[in-house]
Formats: C-alpha cells, sequence, structure tokens
C-alpha cells in the first residue's frame, strides 16, 4: 500500500538532550515517566490509556475487563525464589489484580537469543505451568520468535492478561482521599536484591530469595470481605517510592509514612548497606500498597496477615492533605523528609 | 517463598540433537512447529491453547472474545511500504481477524536497546497510532523496558490484542471439506523481498513495497454478507505454502493449487529468481486464505475484488479427499507436485 507523505509531528522528547534512549528510560523513574508521557501516550491517546493504570479497563461486550501487558527482561534469568518465568506469570496477574480483577487468561510470547539452551527453555516453561497452575490463569495464546546470536540475551518474556472485574469500585487514584490509610503487604527489597545478588555472585550469609507471588487471591478475598478499596498498586520497578509518588502526583493529598514500621528482612537491610542501596526503592515482585479508609483498616490487616502472602502486613502510613501531592516519611530517627522518585533505578533490569 | 522441590519431566525436545535454539526455530517451519508443540504446548496444555489458532476464543463473560499476541523483531525496522510499527499494529489485527473477529483493543510492548534513537522510537510510535486508527483499534495498555546495548536489537515491539466474535461460525481448519475453494485475497511475496531488499541493500529496477495491511475489514465484510467461511489464514512467516500445509496436516482432506493463477508481481518474481527463494515460503502482511462452500466462491471473489486490499484476488485451488491431509500444486508447465513444509524459513526475521 502506497503511503502518502503526511505531517509527522517533531519527537516531543528534546533530541538535543537525550538523542539516545538511556539505560534509566527503562528504569521506572522521572525519565521512565517522560518516555511513556511524552512519546508512547502522546501518540496512542484515548481515554482508557489516559487513565494510566498498570492496566487498562475495557468492556467489549458483557463485563468489564482488565487488560495489561508486560514484557520481562530479568538477568539473571534464573534467580533464588523464582526465574523469568515466574516473574512473567506473577508480575502480569499483580497486574491485573491492581485493578481488582480476577486474572483469567494469559498469553506468553517468547523472543529466544540464537544458542539459547534448549534445556533453559523448557525449564522456563515448566515455572510458567507451575506459576500459571498456582494463580488459577490459563496460557491460552502465544508467540515465539527467534533473533540472531547478540542480538538478545537469552530469552525476553512477554505475557499479556485478561482479567474479570467483578466488583463496582474505581481503584485508582482518583478514589485516595485525606484521612485513608496506606496498607503495606509485607517486607520490602528482597526481590531486586535476590536478583542482584544472583546477578553479581554475591554471597551473603543467608539466601535472600525473590518475594515473587501472585496477589490476585489476596486482593479478591479483601473485595469480598466488602473493604471499600480506594487504591492499589504492586511495587514493581522502583520500589515503594517510586509507587507512592506515582499515586499522588497531580493530586491534592499527601502521603506520610513511618519508616519504623516497614518491614525489611535483617539480610536484605545489610544487603542495602553494603551495596549503598536504599531498600524503599528496590523492587519487589510480591507486595503491593493497598489505601482505604481508616475505618476499614484494622479488619484489611487482619485479612492480609491471615493469607500467606500478607504475613507482615502493616499500616505503613496516611494519607494527608495537602498540595501538592508528595510522599514524606518520618524516619527511624524521628526526622520528617520528602521521599521523591529516582531519575532512573538503582538496579535495571530486575523485572 | 519456598519452593519445594518438585518432579520436573525432562525436555521432551532431545538435546542431544538440539542443545540450543536455532535460528530455524523461529523460521515458521517444521523446526518452530516441533519446539512450539512439544516445549510450550506441552507445558501449557488447555482445550483452548490446544486447538492451536492464531487467536485463542475466550469468553470471560458475555461476549466470545479473540485474544492474540505477536512479537515484532523485524530487521532493518524501517522498509519500503512500512516499520516496525506498522507490521506490530497490522500483525496482531490481522490474527484477530482470521477468527473473524472485530478487533478493538491493543497492548504494545516495548523492548528497547539502550542507545537506540529516540527520533526513531517516536517514528515508529507515530507509526503504529497512524495503523492503529487506519484499523480501528485503540492501544489501551503498553510496558517499556530498556536492555543493555548489545543485548537487544534496536527495538522489538509486542503487541497483544481483544476483538469481539460477533459471528457464530467455527471457522477453524476442522470446518474444511472436500470441495471447498481456496481464495487468495491477493499477489504474493511482497513483504518478504521489501524487507530482504532493505536488509541487504539490494536495489531492483522498482522499489517493492510491503504488503502490510489490515485485513480485518474485508474479513467482516464477507461475514456481514453472510458467507460461510470455513477457515481463515493469514500467510506470514513461511508464506502461502506453511499456511496451507498448517490446515491440511493431521486432517482428512487435500489442498490442490494452481500455480499458473497465483499472482505474483513480476518485479517479486524477478527478485526471488536473482535471490534463489521460493515466492510459495516468502512471508506476506497482508494476504490471507479464505476457505468456503465452492456455491459461496464466487460472490465471495466479487467482495474481495472490490475492496482495496482484495483487489487480486483469486481462487487459488480446491480441498480434495485424501489422507494424510496434503498441499499439492499444478505448476505453470502442467506437472503435479507436493508442496511441503521447510525446516526453517528461507529468510530470517522478517516479522
Amino acid at each position: 500500500m502506497k503511503r502518502d507523505a503526511e505531517f509527522m509531528p517533531s519527537c516531543p522528547i528534546p533530541i538535543t538532550e537525550y538523542p539516545h534512549v538511556l539505560m534509566a528510560h527503562g528504569g521506572g523513574g522521572r525519565l521512565m515517566h517522560q518516555l511513556i508521557e511524552k512519546v508512547f501516550l502522546s501518540s496512542f491517546d484515548n481515554p482508557i490509556l489516559a487513565t494510566r493504570h498498570d492496566s487498562a479497563t475495557i468492556n467489549p461486550g458483557g463485563s468489564r475487563l482488565a487488560f495489561t501487558t508486560d514484557s520481562y527482561v530479568v538477568q539473571p534469568l534464573f534467580f533464588p525464589g523464582g526465574d523469568i518465568g515466574t516473574l512473567a506469570i506473577n508480575g502480569t496477574v499483580n497486574d491485573l489484580a491492581m485493578s481488582g480483577a480476577r486474572p483469567l487468561f494469559l498469553s506468553a510470547a517468547f523472543i529466544i537469543e540464537e544458542g539459547f539452551s534448549m534445556e533453559s527453555l523448557w525449564r522456563i516453561a515448566q515455572s510458567m505451568r507451575k506459576a500459571a497452575s498456582e494463580a488459577r490463569v490459563e496460557l491460552v495464546t502465544g508467540d515465539t520468535k527467534v533473533v540472531d546470536h547478540g542480538k538478545g540475551d537469552g530469552v525476553f518474556v512477554n505475557t499479556a492478561g485478561i482479567g474479570r472485574i467483578e466488583h463496582s469500585l474505581v481503584i485508582a487514584p482518583s478514589s485516595v482521599r485525606p484521612g485513608d490509610s496506606i496498607l503495606l503487604s509485607g517486607d520490602i527489597g528482597r526481590h531486586g536484591i535476590a536478583v542482584m545478588a544472583a546477578r553479581e555472585g554475591l554471597a551473603f550469609e543467608t539466601t535472600i530469595e525473590s518475594d515473587c507471588a501472585p496477589l490476585a487471591d489476596l486482593v479478591i478475598q479483601l473485595l469480598e470481605a466488602g473493604i471499600e478499596i480506594h487504591c492499589l498498586r504492586d511495587l514493581t520497578r522502583g520500589g515503594l517510592a517510586s509507587a507512592l509518588v506515582e499515586i499522588v502526583e497531580d493530586t491534592r493529598y499527601c502521603i506520610h509514612l513511618n519508616e519504623s514500621v516497614i518491614p525489611i528482612h535483617e539480610d536484605v537491610q545489610g544487603a542495602c548497606e553494603i551495596l549503598g542501596l536504599d531498600p524503599l526503592y528496590v523492587a519487589n515482585e510480591g507486595r503491593f500498597v493497598c489505601i482505604l479508609p481508616k475505618a476499614d483498616a484494622q479488619r484489611a490487616l487482619h485479612l492480609m496477615r491471615s493469607h500467606s502472602i500478607g504475613a507482615e502486613a502493616v499500616v505503613a502510613g496516611d494519607v494527608t492533605d495537602g498540595s501538592p501531592g508528595r510522599v514524606t516519611m518520618t524516619s527511624r530517627i524521628g526526622v520528617e523528609r520528602i521521599v521523591d522518585m529516582l531519575s532512573g533505578e538503582q538496579l535495571p533490569r530486575i523485572c
């Protein structure tokens, strides 16, 4: 088909400043948000995309559905507590869960580097089978591509997911109100440190395992108990800090955290100190925050702690009035500070 | 989460024979089918996946939907007639169309190599915007990952798509009957040759342009006209030959083609002769076959030829009795031969 010459608007990211894509453009911080906003959202502008959720809410006929996609490029492919296969299932299941949807169907697309070990590919497929079964989703369609040796990195996996929204809440930053409580589902920082340690061959006294886990079951339990959830966010790239800053940005409320109650396992804390990392920004794959009315907080906390993936849940902070929206934290020694988003990320390629 | 040691079946592809993934495992031929069958289908076994369609039919509540995914790894990223962006939209739209579904929503996931040109990324996003608008689909959710320089190839794009199935036919190889006609929607081989020429810097007398185009509109017109479509297949990796062999395999009918009526543009034919390629195996991105009762064939042909993307449509052959299912062709000089699937593909990374 002949394409007509057509006016193309010029690139909205100043190419004198950023002529090339940097690792930081994929790091979950400020630069990634700018890239997504200016290059992708401005091109594909539509009301559904404009909600900027982890998953889109669509209604192709009958039920409200959540629809989401994620590519997984983690290195190394295998790490304590999981591999790229478990990640590819749980990550997408969790994006659906963050809309309060019941995950049902997943696609799986593989970009394999020529020369990749057949045995490793098989292990990854088996991990996906197991994780899908645990999360009660079905892998119903797929794709396989092979790229030349040196043009990939072992294997990249993309999963897209469809879930059914069975509640009538609007689970979004726009539903958050001053006075709400911030529930954190467990300890933070394990996934990022587990991957980092495996990548760099670091040995700590104990093996730190990824927290990679499916979150939908717990979220659905909360909804079925009638908890009025205002907002959910899983704490992947950019960690707890970036997730909360993303929520409050462009709003007229603030989030205040108490550092002393945020659970961080001793070995993770130690590893972060050695490596000079702030656990607030380290990625998790089985942790989320739930923002909800204070009146529901204790009941929700009890439900979380009764579930295997929420055993260490805490009320980590609350929502206060204040504009522009920002995140503040009272540190362990009682000092209050602003929590901002990093420009890139401390640890690239952890998901 | 601690994972229990668990029995893992050993890899069903003999790793003594194929210890590593080869380019041919992604080429649309015999080896790719073996990989998908033995590694992925055996792991993710479920009734929906077992139908082995380009897209899965799901019913998450209310409407029957088609759900599909494809990653695009074409090199070069820009070629006459399109780029990886147009391909990523039309390819997935076409997979939905091959279920007779109306494409509605797409996801877009980018794996970008560090150092990739920001301007090129913008051009690709703009191509996607334009192609999505032409195909009347909305890009509603996305993901961005950046991998280290040397661990990718510019950019890989994955799109997953959701369409609504508004007919009650079973469009599948199982619906094909002896006596059916094979309609081919137009000339073959242009996409593969356009990409190949761009990749190798080959200059022919005329610039051969990809046939990349969205097929859903024409398919929906056929359905709305009451044409009883038995099977649809787009002619991507592996070309016309592989698509037809895929359809007849494991069935009790054969397909017979007349080579002399298959449209191949002179410049494509010339390029194939110079390059030693068989156009039957060269990929297309805007061509499909429609298998339907002979009684409907002339009416469907007329509808196809009235549509811009089907102007050169022909009745390319018919379905006959015979087991095991295979594809035969009467050549231009009247010799009959068997058309089989290649083990890999003649041209890698054309989609």
